[in-house]
């Protein structure tokens, strides 16, 4: 996933950034990485692990300017190398960029980079992202460039780079500097724009906002690009705009809850994806006793399922924020250990009850059936399990870290149902009901497409879950997706 | 506070000492620490920082044994310090010991051990407890001490050292490897004891041993000592009985609430803690339209509360588990963006509504009184604030981190109230007042004494509510507490 | 200072240039770097400290590829700022590159690159170079480079750079890895190559060869470029030539003993110096019981200088390499405490003798005053002091770190002696005679400027010497060196 | 071998150890401690690594005293373990202690102690003599110990530890804070003291007297005991005496050569060696053209070898001080790349020359034969070897890092000849011309036993020359050195 954060501010950036990415470590604990931009140089450091061990006073201080990036990232490969961690920089003419998205085309991108003589030191996405739209805009205009000339190199950036990307870049735009961002042409990744009087923030969550004390003033569209500079309005333009779908996935499972996601907090999609899970979950006749949430990403749609169905929800499940690995021998033992050190059971909210657990979703399958194994070991009299989104029955190409089809647990259930456009209802409650057969539980409901559909206004990629994926993938991605290579972004 | 484990198993117990530790890691972060004995000799190794971090796999497999003890340590002073870190070990008769708790004539005992020429290397409270031990099993019989010798040499140890302290150790004892666990005469802190097979775990908070799997057994009793062998029953004796007064602190605020306390969990007592308050806060006349908990302590009790009034529970505030510092300038702006990064708001659970805000306690004042700030900014229409255990009017010397009147808020809105044996009814409810108005809000309301009394059955410490010691406290451990001296256990 | 090596081996570099940094760390211990390129990407590794500490295998094994760059780094300013280090790499058309050397015109680069809209991330002085190359590489054609357009490149680049420089750097020319080598039109600093069977090698002291067993083939020209690929010969010319003046206090001062020079052993350079020096001493009409060298540079001269005069040269200093920083109170003790912890004295080789005591050079002259104290204080009957250089009178603007007149101390003696080409030998001894009598030494004899001419063939770069310099240095250098700016390379 | 100092001083000692330290860090980087005393407690730091990089000023002013102990490690196993480095304290009655030496009796004295139920956390040899020291002294008399106490109780122990050993502690003796010594009955390992006006230093080689400027006073006889109190003179007890027989490898080997011992400096004592060496070489027949030293030991020999035979003594090794592992492939190569790295050679010293190679000792044998390899690959027209010391023939059970016969090289070519109190200079001579055809060189000359004895005055133990040890070894002590424990010390 990964996540950025751009300030402009006559005051001053690094300390801001430091803070804003704080407020994003959910989003990648790798490594992180500020830079900033003082009219002439571009001071910048990177470092492996959290924002706060990384960046501290004397390094701040170091980072003068009055525009800069922050990124802190989340590798799905390449963990602990620090050449793949962002921002980057480009010397020509003067660019530091970073990303959050994935690119669908790199290895014909770097094909087509290598024939203009351009190499790429990295393994991250952004970083031909940031050598097309620097060659593109050079070769228009060696100096002086202007938001004319920046918008058409990104026009001609965005038709050549497939994917899921919202990028931030700084650099000296119609004489003076500039922080610039633009989204893909279906603005799959999230990116929202604050104020605060006469600075301005673009980052990936409105909770760097709230932590910096901006006020949200929107997102950029689709295929947009703006210009923001310290005490101006910003100059919005269109590279080329497609049908919005942003990703439905960030706010099911990937973003904080305090987070805005078109006018809505992501916390309140929760609660009305828990309300609607409770309308599936009784209209299929089923009743518990107690809902009980597996925190902490599912507790907004376990009080709202509860709330709906007039039911008590309680902390069955206790996270312990400490675990590490354990050195107990004996695989079954060892595995139990590992797991019950992460998540603790409360048994008196499960003996002699007919529960219902609430939980995001089910991506590989293997851990939620130890942790079944522990609620029975509690002696509740049912089980009922209910996921406030619908089955993940496609791999994720734009940036999701479930990126084969053979990892995902659901298709193995699904049988010879049409999935077009997703599972029908009625073949989704068959799978439900042989994936609850083989879970050893009493039910199994996921969040039907519609009920999905009914909580996110507008269109959304959720192509994980209906198969409608906004652009074609190329087949040499796929494979490729599956043998090594990885964004980090 | 800190954590201890020790356990005894034929298996090895490296490996389960770090697992055990990692389940108790909320009781300190500062350090930790492992020993063992394997009969003849008895490795250790310490380090600063959580237990993930300091112990991997090839120090695990170093430390070989049969018995063995585990500590994490918060320290109150000396951060940072490695020379202070538990286990202590103790070359005559070999003796390695940890332990939770503070001892209240440290003084006293540091010059009644210098009087005998021993001298502690240590600011930690252990090392006395820990020398006069081994100084009195060594007085009674110098070679293969048997378990009466070290009862006897115990009862004079509990005789001698004032205050709170459970405490573990492993000797050789009637020729074999034990482990050794005892409690002060009232018990105050916590110590559990739980077996799997042949093996035995005594530790601080039974959390332990679900990430193991051993099954709770109970506790010792305050002033008993017990001697764990594996695949024997443990040989329990009594050393000095008092009333058994445990601390009614660790299961309002510090304890995991997954943890068993006296036969019920933590998570339970916070369900009736939260019920109790609500049929207070009812009878003061007061209503409002929702709940919401500051997380994560006050949860259950927020659940509970709600469902006794029959209001919605829910998550206003959304905690940010990687902040660290920030670098803004401007002391203002900085401490509020600093608290906002770690607790940020829901504008939609506030806005326009009657809140009812509930935590844990108030034991210094000054964070609550920003939170109220940020929650005003919400656009609420009223503000309640209800907390799940009566004012903290008194210190604690026996091992919680308030210790001097001087830093506690609530003494201040008490006037010339009488408070032995805590607060009227009648004076709690004005001091709530004039609190209230102080801190803007439109009510407050903490559990009434005897509310906190109905929930915790059987005799308490809860001086820091009620000024009621189970011991004296010498005016010279007073003032050394408040100069510089602290446990560190 | 700094050290670079290139090799080119189908058999792979990443070993043998982390070897072969071994050799070169004498030269710099601040931060060190490897990039390789294995005909597609250019993997690499950089980090602050000792090359044994910063590579170790699963680093080395990372770096494939046939050809690649190694660099340590001495930092005369920027001390470990990561940012700095080398190898820099350039993504168009694909370079990597190390250097070392001083650039006299950075900032006057700096502003010709920014008004190509090129900027600069760094403070280090092989970035410009690499930046102007990639740009007219570039811009004579945009793909398949050869060595033609290299070359071509490479002559405008020499052009536009003033100072001294010596760069290695790998990309693809004529469609192959290549390693490529250029110096300055002086050649000031120095570059050699060995071979050993098809593999080349370019660095900056033979050392670096003899540790991997590669025979030294020879030095580049001033001026010239050589192109290395493995299993061929290089192919070599002419960028721009001017008179061939290699740096004269490499050999003397900063160079390895070992290290050939021009075909000659620096060790033996230094023999003669130190013949030479003997015979103008005696020629003074000085005479002394026996030779102590300042370990260890001078020790070669030493033993060259007792030899002569037929007298012993014993070891009366002796170094200790574990030396740190003292923390002892009281300004005086303490520096002479840490002067002594890094440097004793053997009292049997001082006391009651006429000794005459050898070192390379003076150039603050601080810490000589110091030693001498500590040599007085062993009880000898005459001490005389000989250096084997003449006196540093003049700045060097080419990567010796003594940048300004003001820190240096020999110019104070002179008084108003004409220096134009070095101090006249009659106006040498008499501030040779000023000098010792404010150091309380019973002489102080410098080499002469003939002296070290007679020492070296050809011509050389003695500027701080006989203050004639290849090269104009711009008042702005001047200004700029003196201010902050300084060269890593 | 490990080093040790100790010193009372009114000023404070933390900052005084810590440079004193730094100038023994020869004997031993792998761990380093210091403890100090200030009336009441003890408070000190140790860590692994340099002085330099483990005392860093706050660390030095936490440790407030005016009496103290440090210590650096040179582990013959465990290396990294940071439980057994030095200094140890020992709560009963309070005492601090560090050693160098080697106790051959340890599995006997661990026995013992655990007979008295006192048992060891370490493995190092320091722990026994300070567990039975201190159980000795409480057994005389429990408080207010006196000078005489603590040399009764030292009697004891010496009684008890076989081995050598020089010893410092700190303890409160007659009312104040006291550092006192003691060596074994055969004083085989260094003890100097040194004074500063009032203060005192006790220390492992006279180079920390002089970097902390303290004049040598001298050292302790073999089984004596000092005291040292600042402002007082030391008072001095006899315990045992036997025939002081110190250690002659230190002045051949290990010690720095600017440390005095027995009123000369090594370095005199090493140009003795180097002037006798010359007249067994020239009586044998052979010469040569120069002489070169393998650095940096046998420099001073060499030089004094090359003054007796009037040759040049010259510089034809240059040593690498940064040489660290290599990763070459190949072993041969990566062998030969790994000496050549740490030893370059300079080739006109050796070409077309009958050179004379000097070295200290030949112990293992294996790297002495590729360093000869590089040697001839000079183009000598000669090449003969001079040891300025005897054959090494036996283990050392004292401290030194050679213990089993089976490592040494020596042995396997001496034949059937009688090696009682050394070989016969007729036997060492044959010897040597069988291990001369063997290494491939005109010749090898070992001192000669004889000579070795003509340099140094008195008796001393020369056991691994000349199989003569001072105290017997048990069987048990031979057969632990080789299986596994060794001594830290």
């Amino acid at each position: 996933m990964c996540g950025f954060i751009g300030i402009v501010d006559e005051a001053g950036v690094a300390g801001q950034l430091s803070t804003g990415l704080q407020a994003l470590q959910h989003r990648g604990q790798d490594s992180c990485g500020i830079f900033t931009y003082d009219g002439a140089h571009f001071p910048g450091h990177r470092g492996l692990g959290l924002v706060r061990d990384v960046f501290d006073r004397p390094v701040v201080e170091r980072l003068q300017g009055k525009a800069g990036l922050g990124h802190v990232r989340y590798p799905t490969q390449g963990k602990g190398v620090l050449a793949d961690s962002q921002p980057f920089f480009e010397r020509r003419p003067g660019v530091i960029m970073a990303h959050n998205g994935n690119v669908t085309n790199y290895d014909e991108l770097e094909r087509g980079l290598a024939a203009r003589s351009i190499h790429l030191v990295s393994r991250c996405d952004v970083e031909p992202i940031l050598c097309i739209f620097a060659d593109e805009v050079m070769n228009r205009r060696r100096v002086n460039h202007t938001a004319d000339d920046v918008a058409a190199a990104l026009r001609d950036t965005v038709r050549l780079v497939k994917g899921a990307y919202s990028v931030v870049f700084v650099m000296q735009v119609d004489g003076q500097p500039t922080l610039v961002a633009f989204r893909d042409p279906h603005g799959i990744r999230p990116l929202v724009m604050g104020r605060r009087g006469d600075a301005w923030c673009v980052t990936s969550e409105s909770v760097s906002l709230d932590a910096l004390g901006y006020s949200l003033v929107g997102e950029l569209e689709a295929g947009e690009v703006g210009f923001f500079r310290a005490g101006q309005e910003p100059v919005r333009r269109m590279l080329e705009q497609r049908e919005h779908t942003p990703c439905v996935f960030e706010a099911i499972y990937f973003s904080r809850p305090d987070s805005v996601e078109r006018g809505e907090t992501v916390y309140e999609r929760r609660l009305s994806l828990g309300r609607r899970l409770a309308g599936e979950f009784a209209s299929r006749g089923f009743s518990a006793d107690r809902v009980i949430p597996v925190p902490d990403t599912s507790r907004p749609a376990a009080i709202a399922f509860a709330e709906e169905l007039n039911l008590p929800c309680r902390e069955g499940f206790i996270k312990n924020r400490y675990s590490g690995r354990t050195f107990i021998m004996g695989s079954q033992a060892g595995r139990e250990s590992a797991l019950r050190l992460k998540l603790n059971l409360i048994r008196s909210e499960f003996e002699g009850q007919r529960v219902v657990v609430i939980d995001d979703s089910i991506v590989r399958g293997s851990t939620i059936r130890r942790l079944l194994d522990l609620v029975w070991s509690q002696g509740p009299k049912e089980v009922h399990f209910a996921i406030h989104a619908p089955p993940v029955l496609n791999p994720c190409f734009y940036g999701i870290d479930m990126s084969t089809e053979a990892e995902l647990a659901a298709p193995g259930y699904v049988g010879d149902a049409a999935r077009v456009g997703g599972l029908s209802l009625e073949d989704q409650r068959a799978m439900e009901d042989r994936w609850a057969k083989d879970l050893g539980v009493d039910s199994l409901t996921f969040l039907s497409v519609d009920g999905l559909n009914s909580v996110f206004p507008g269109r959304r990629c959720a192509a994980c879950f209906d198969g409608v994926y906004p652009m074609s993938v190329s087949e040499e991605h796929r494979l490729a997706i599956i043998r090594d290579r990885t964004a980090c972004g």
